[in-house]
């Protein structure tokens, strides 16, 4: 029912209703798209704020994308409804909205393209898409072939909704001069200072044709008439209306009449968006709506998110991994790291992370993105709750709660972005900030660890405000007293990695200070959360302690436990009491749950993430980017089969069962899977269907670092895998440094780790004297186990 | 097709495609509901601010009522299926989801319910629902009725659908405690500080069953499956699924099987609201889920109602305009003044306009609401743009865009409350505000005359700043210069309003002031504003007239016209001018438009008005709001002809054709009909389906004070009714200072008009020393003409 196809480069799903939510997405630097299998679309681009130009009636309110929610009939979509001329049958592609019970249905998401194909009553509809690289667009190709030996006489409607665009002003007519159905709104305004900002809105959507089509119909209403989406009264006569919308809903739909020879297609050519004003609708249609336009702009794109291709091949005895690893994950860490999740005011945490992954693929991204928080600390050395990346941007949501852990993540990126690079001339660069501040970016990491090291109590216990890491918790501290397990251990993570990188830059009385500086931090944190078999998380202004073993819901949570083995609060009889109670507490055939049981309502001493519903979002789901947090923590003290079993885990399958469960194809990791696997096993496992999540640059840091064990330092690469105990061996090759690592790492009786480079042993597999272009043969021998 | 019933108090529609957004409405103290013929309904709640609890899916967006839009076929509503057991064949009442064409349909608004009569296969379906007068909920029945002289199997499927509630936290199931499905949801928060707001919000939605079904289903996708909302996959089954919703879109359908011997009927009872918690919804069970807690509360609601019954009852040869008059006006008022539209910052204007029409229903009302908005009169004597009615409240939306115009509606309100009451002593009473200013009410108004006096330029023409009525141009003033010609004009009606209550109070030295300061305004009016054959609407802050014959869109406004006349710009010889311009250019089959042409475009010089859709909101629709005024000037100087076809437009009808064009049944007046008569003759016409306007109190007014001729002085009630030419006569009956006025108005061969009363003529119709308790016989001659 489904499968990878090919070399893997595309992944196949043959049903339209076994997981109607199985989806696609695509984005370029200005715009993303998700699609279903069915049809459904939510497209964004940035202007630069998001934006819609295909709107869910009602009214839509204006909020994060929701794909975790069931679509409706009349949710926007991309359709082609195919009308037997001879017989009247109707049937559609991709499925919506007619639902017919087709001979075949292939939905088929690629790297840089998404198609589908349908048959039914003798006829082929395939139906494909993509996007130019720099433009906001659909390019959409439709096929349709006959598959009988007679000659059928057909209808091709391809059905295009805009939805309900503005209360305030919205009509669509067919418009001649620019060959397509042309959809005007205004965005709604009532203070005269936003009159500037919204009249460049781009509030036209377009649907323009190639050629020119028989009818068209541009009013919603008037087409579903009183039948409904899969039987439209338009569609049961000749031919359609040519009614435009004025202040009602537009939609656009056109009528293709042809007569098709046994075995002869036709091919149509659209393309979908917003825009301006005419003018660049023109200019649009002229630059991309012809088959040489859609040629060059293919190649493009292709070429474009090539790019992201990572500096990692695996070939294991996991195929599914493989594949995934090898085409997916980077392409979903190029996502964040190209386009920062098409937002102007990046979570500082997020914006850390993501350009980390960059690091992996195009490290000056990663370096820009350093520079530019940096630019935008404070005086105190703190960093603030989003970094702006465009001109007029501004704090939005979350970004307006107090968080304290944004520190934490800069020595955690820059560790990485060194690690690929050797990079460390950019310490001393300097950075100025609007306070007139200018400091190396060596005295901002101090300034911001020293930040860290003030922000606690007087026990030395970290504040947590009204939160410390992805949504916030938001009733622990707002008072400024309550004090957070997890900051408190990841603050000595942060000060000994820095000390780690300031020893590398010859700093070692720095570097002595920072480690003495953890070294209390995890006095205390052992001191006031150690709960005698777990580190608890947190205690609230009113001195609760919570994540303990006396609490009913919240009683053990993941991320202390993975951030006291990383920064080295637990010590190893700790560790060995942590990891049972991990097991035995958290794990689920779907992954490894952010904390257990989940709160089943608001527990006011604690806070927000009980809002949200048990096992859903941050209420003890399987949240991954707490769980990736883990693995590390586990290829960091050299547990290889508990770190592999949940890095595994994240994603689907193989087996049929776990897809369906998971409902989602494993084209990328998301941000979680439903949890509450006791509670609710009929929706647990669940996939929250959304691809942001900064999960994905520590999965690709724990394969390369940890499985493959790959790791960049300062003078070269240290090789050491660790693979789970099943596996004989695995090949790898790797990027680095602009030379070419090729590895075969298989079993060896010996027991230690043996790395021979291009024939010839080296000691403590640490390679040095990398030599850019050169391609480096390792053969690499592991302990039986 | 459709037509009154009874006495005229119910309305029927027999077609439910003819008009399908024909729709009637309901509200008590603390919330509405619209719902139309086909089963749609927008229903809101008051905590205080509005809430809803259904649905549209996805996400709605939060604002205003938008019932000019199309429906959808998952937009919430309220459903019956009913299957034959015996053939599977399925229908729907009253409409939706199924479509059936069924044998018999009938739409059936009333003043304190709403009912549908449905027949199908041999099956009478009977729905209908009130509300309580002081709770939030809808009191449902549904009766079902064995036609045939067979028996019969049948299932029964109440389906209300509860929507996308939160993307937080949502759930549903059949609690057995309560005897329904409870869905429950959280408000999502992000910052501490709105916790305390949110916690308490009513987040849960009950759907309450009297009698147990067999089965039941509480996840929308599960009920329909494959199949569509007219033909759900569960209703193909013997019974539905008994599935909850584990954060999964909600919804409610219970199925009852029953058989029904011939002619056999059952009856169901259903409760609909929001809660807080089991409590409460237990506690709205036991009070009114049952026959008696129906009739009970039905018969308490019905009495609220009837207390909105108003003091004039017309007989006159439009029979249509009688209904309307008699039934639906005053309960339109009453629906204004009693819940001021359901906000807690109504706009300032609408607050004065909505509570002027109390004084024709409840007169204590509009006393209290005079007092409240003057305790939030500035220290400058200007009014604020909105009245907070709650505490916590907060100006919100068009509040918060500065208008000039709030002052001139204190004495029109105040004028029409004395004119009902003879209450002068309010002017002595005392009114302090929050900046601890205390004066009489007397000084209030003078200060508010002095602010409007104040509020103007160097040219003694007022400032518009970014808006002066009604939603904002907000780029004529907002640096400031900007003026308003309609503000000039109204600014001369306020003061020469006020000065005849300060005569009337025996100050006319101070309403010898006030007269000359109408007297300067008028002169600056009439030297900048009028254009030869009518006013001006304003000039911008760059020095551009608009509203002017050179003008292209926008050439002529209906405002500075009507108030012109009102407040005494307009001289005989310029009011000559200026009729014929409001019938060439301003009139329409539909009413007279605000302005026109409309515009097609933004004009940037003259501002926001131009944003909304040719035609439709203030964008040269006809805009019953300024008809209204226009009708109040037209009858102010005798116009009564004119006067009265413009009135009559405002309601729907009688012909056939009308009724279809506007979309909507004659139970309210809109705040505006579809303009663009000559660029959108399709849509021209077209009802906005929203019963929100300040026009009914003016229209009731006009009807009271106007066309009957009964208005109120200090004194008494002076008696000179304006009948339209075609009319012989007409019989009123006025309650009016506790007394009763049965009047008999008929042509006489005079040629003025003749009062008599209880056989006694009265001179200048002046009846004085009115007894509370009599009932007075008023027999009037007019003139013919």
């Amino acid at each position: 029912m489904l499968g990878p196809t090919q070399n893997g480069e595309r992944y196949e799903l043959s049903s339209p209703t076994a997981m109607p939510k199985a989806a696609g997405f695509l984005w370029n630097q200005r715009m993303m798209i998700q699609v279903t299998c069915r049809g459904y679309a939510v497209a964004q681009f940035m202007q630069p704020e998001p934006a819609k130009y295909a709107h869910p009636p009602n009214l839509e309110a204006k909020t994060f994308m929701q794909p975790e929610q069931n679509y409706y009939t009349h949710h926007p979509g991309r359709f082609v409804y195919i009308k037997d001329e001879e017989t009247d049958q109707l049937f559609s592609a991709p499925y919506e909205p007619v639902r017919a019970h087709v001979d075949r249905f292939v939905f088929s998401t690629g790297k840089s393209d998404i198609s589908w194909t349908v048959e039914y009553l003798g006829v082929r509809v395939e139906m494909s898409f993509f996007l130019p690289t720099h433009d906001v667009a659909e390019l959409w190709t439709v096929k349709v072939t006959n598959l009988t030996s007679r000659s059928r006489k057909l209808s091709i409607y391809p059905y295009f909704p805009f939805g309900y665009m503005s209360w305030m002003n919205q009509e669509a007519e067919w418009r001649e001069d620019l060959g397509g159905i042309l959809a005007s709104s205004l965005t709604p305004y009532q203070k005269a200072e936003d009159y500037p900002k919204t009249k460049h809105l781009k509030d036209k959507t377009y649907f323009l044709c190639e050629t020119t089509p028989v009818s068209w119909e541009a009013r919603q209403k008037r087409f579903e008439g009183e039948g409904f989406l899969n039987a439209p009264e338009s569609l049961t006569k000749p031919e359609l209306s040519n009614s435009d919308a004025r202040y009602e809903t537009p939609t656009a739909i056109v009528q293709y009449r042809e007569s098709l020879n046994p075995g002869e297609s036709k091919e149509f050519r659209f393309l979908f968006g917003p825009a301006l004003n005419d003018t660049e609708v023109r200019s649009m249609r002229e630059k991309y709506l012809s088959k040489a336009g859609f040629e060059k702009a293919s190649k493009a794109y292709a070429n474009y998110i090539q790019q992201g291709g990572g500096c990692l091949r695996i070939e294991t005895p996991d195929k599914d991994l493989d594949n995934f690893v090898n085409n997916w994950l980077p392409r979903q860490m190029y996502y964040h790291g190209d386009v920062n999740r098409l937002t102007t005011d990046p979570q500082t945490r997020n914006y850390f992370q993501d350009n980390m992954g960059m690091s992996f693929i195009k490290p000056e991204v990663c370096r820009k993105a350093l520079l530019t928080a940096l630019s935008q600390q404070e005086a105190t050395g703190s960093l603030p709750d989003g970094i702006l990346l465009t001109e007029g941007a501004e704090l939005k949501y979350i970004n307006q709660v107090p968080h304290t852990d944004h520190c934490v993540w800069l020595p955690v990126a820059l560790e990485i972005y060194l690690a690929e690079t050797g990079d460390y001339a950019l310490l001393d660069e300097k950075v100025s900030t609007k306070n007139g501040n200018n400091f190396t970016v060596f005295e901002r990491c101090s300034r911001a660890m020293d930040w860290l090291l003030h922000a606690r109590d007087h026990r030395g216990l970290s504040f947590i405000a009204q939160g410390d890491w992805c949504d916030p918790m938001n009733m622990v501290g707002p008072k400024g007293k309550g004090v957070s397990g997890w900051l408190t251990v990841a603050t000595a993570y942060a000060l000994n990695l820095w000390a780690a990188i300031c020893d590398q830059h010859c700093k070692s009385d720095v570097a002595a200070t920072y480690r003495q500086g953890a070294d209390g931090v995890n006095k205390a944190a052992n001191q006031y959360f150690w709960d005698g078999d777990w580190y608890a998380r947190g205690i609230t202004d009113d001195n609760v302690t919570f994540g303990i073993k006396s609490d009913k819901e919240g009683r053990i949570w993941l991320n202390p436990q993975a951030w006291s083995i990383l920064g080295g609060a637990a010590t190893p009889d700790k560790i060995a009491k942590i990891l049972p109670q991990v097991d035995e507490q958290l794990s689920t055939p779907y992954g490894t749950v952010m904390f257990a049981p989940p709160y089943m309502g608001m527990r006011e001493d604690v806070g927000r993430v009980t809002q949200k519903y048990p096992g859903q979002g941050e209420n003890g789901s399987v949240y991954n980017h707490a769980g990736i947090f883990y693995v590390w923590s586990l290829y960091s003290i050299g547990e290889r089969d508990r770190a592999f079993k949940i890095l595994r885990q994240m994603i689907p399958g193989p087996s049929e069962e776990d897809y369906l469960q998971r409902g989602q194809l494993p084209v990328y990791i998301p941000n979680y899977y439903r949890g509450g696997y006791q509670t609710y096993p009929r929706t647990a496992g669940r996939s929250s269907q959304l691809f942001n999540t900064g999960t994905v640059s520590w999965a690709y840091k724990c394969l390369i670092e940890g499985l493959c064990g790959l790791k960049g330092i300062k003078e070269g690469l240290v090789v050491k895998p660790q693979l789970p105990k099943e596996w004989d061996g695995i090949k790898v090759r790797r990027e680095f440094r602009g030379a070419v690592f090729e590895v075969d790492v298989k079993r060896g009786d010996g027991n230690h780790v043996k790395v021979v480079v291009d024939g010839k042993e080296v000691e403590g597999g640490k390679i040095t004297g990398i030599e850019q272009g050169k391609v480096y043969k390792v053969d690499v021998e592991v302990p039986r186990e």
